[in-house]
């Protein structure tokens, strides 16, 4: 067992016990109180933790464990670079690790990083911003996928109005491919968000099945902001009745449902057209 | 337990125990090499099977639950309706159902469709047709989800080219929100497919990140199969070289990566615009 010479780890502490008190710790912020009480969020995984650092997050704790890594030699730089930047880095040995892990098939990473999102008062957006605002999104899967496709289409910031779920969990930011710590994202409520985006001047554009207009049709250009609701239900009348402009994505089938995050992909790639004629 | 009176099931069989033989041989389905061999696919859960079924699909077995049905006086509606198209109808006890089931949460339904799928020389599209074509698809989950986007654009088919997963897969169908049943969907090595597309002047259009051409400045109409590869690798050398045309998603963003189904989704709803103008 090569991993269990000091010299794999570094100064770093090595934890074996399963019952270390570190640990429980760490399991019990798999509960969304306990990641809020201490102003953090969990990412699992070398791709997560590695775009996580890549975007100048610093890991309070990053948990590592040599013998599950994928590719030890180039992975462990990770550890290295977190190290640098000031990050607690932990070894664990396998079984240890496999306890802490949230994911099936664990790769030997799990940081405890600095809280996710920002309020809208702090959010800041240039004049000619694309926005993408989700209602009530419940499956942390599909507001990560919402927020993956947002961050490739360039928008400049996520916001979720009355989420259930939030910016923080760990399947959130797994689905998004670290993209959370790329875009800035934000929640609100909707009364909220109406103020702030009416003082910026940006127009709401809700995609629903409710209307003639299809999103090809509307101009996406100029400041906008582009919402999606739930699968299930779509955006709320509230929401609706509040939008500038209705749109819906045209629907060929007899199955008429989109995922909700690729109806939020079309939309804002039509955007992207859009933006790019005019621009 | 209501459910126990013989006027529940009307004349079905009612299997109450775990190690019934017709139980053991549905848990078998699970396999890919189990269904094959049966020449069946399985459809778990109220909405995939009432989608199958409002498909005109014939169960061949549909297991039923009453006691674990959310509004089992609506949804026992289904049983009756499969029945009645000739169906074989059998009710289970909530203990052998949970045994059978795949899906966390059953809802008290699980059905033994005929399968999924057909060959090439099989599948008869219209002379204007848009087609999906996915390279290798590993999850299940991924190819479901083309397929219901393809199927909310109106394709004419999809065809699955030397892939990981069969269309049979329970949780394709499960993603595909049944639009599996809905959309014609085909299996065949890249030679088979080009073959078939050159014989009927299909255009090919292969999405990669690596050409300039971008998607929404590609002629999409006539005759067209847009092709998509998988996340981690994308579309093999060898598609690419056999494509007419390469097109590209812009991606603004650091992380540079969308998922499989959502960027066939925004080529074919970008197709679906520029047939809508065209024709």
């Amino acid at each position: 067992m090569n991993d269990t010479s000091p010299a794999a780890y570094g100064s770093d502490l090595h934890l074996t016990s399963v019952t270390n008190p570190r640990l429980k710790a760490l399991v019990r912020l798999r509960r969304r109180r306990a990641r809020d009480e201490a102003g953090v969020t969990l990412a699992e995984g070398y791709e997560e933790v590695a775009l996580a650092v890549g975007a100048g997050i610093v890991p309070r704790t990053l948990f590592y464990c040599h013998d599950l890594m994928l590719d030890p030699a180039d992975q462990s730089r990770l550890v290295d670079d977190a190290r640098a930047r000031g990050a607690e880095t932990i070894s664990l040995s396998r079984a240890a690790f496999e306890k802490v892990a949230y994911r099936e098939g664990p790769d030997g990473f799990l940081a405890v990083l600095p809280r996710v999102g920002v309020t809208l008062a702090d959010l800041d957006v240039p004049d000619n911003a694309l926005l993408l605002i989700a209602e009530g999104i419940e499956k942390p899967g599909n507001l990560g996928a919402m927020l993956r496709s947002a961050e490739a289409a360039g928008v400049h910031a996520v916001i979720a109005v009355d989420p259930v779920t939030d910016w923080g969990n760990p399947n959130v930011i797994r689905a998004s491919k670290g993209a959370v710590y790329a875009v800035p994202v934000a929640t609100a409520t909707l009364a909220e968000m109406l103020a702030w985006l009416a003082r910026r001047g940006i127009r709401l554009v809700a995609t629903t099945p409710d209307t003639t207009t299809r999103h090809t049709d509307a101009d996406l250009t100029g400041p906008l902001a582009i919402a999606v609701g739930t699968e299930k239900y779509g955006l709320t009348g509230a929401f609706l009745d509040a939008a500038d402009e209705r749109v819906r994505i045209p629907m060929a089938g007899a199955i008429n449902s989109l995922n909700a995050g690729v109806a939020a992909a079309i939309v804002l790639f039509e955007a992207v057209r859009q933006r790019c004629l005019s621009g």
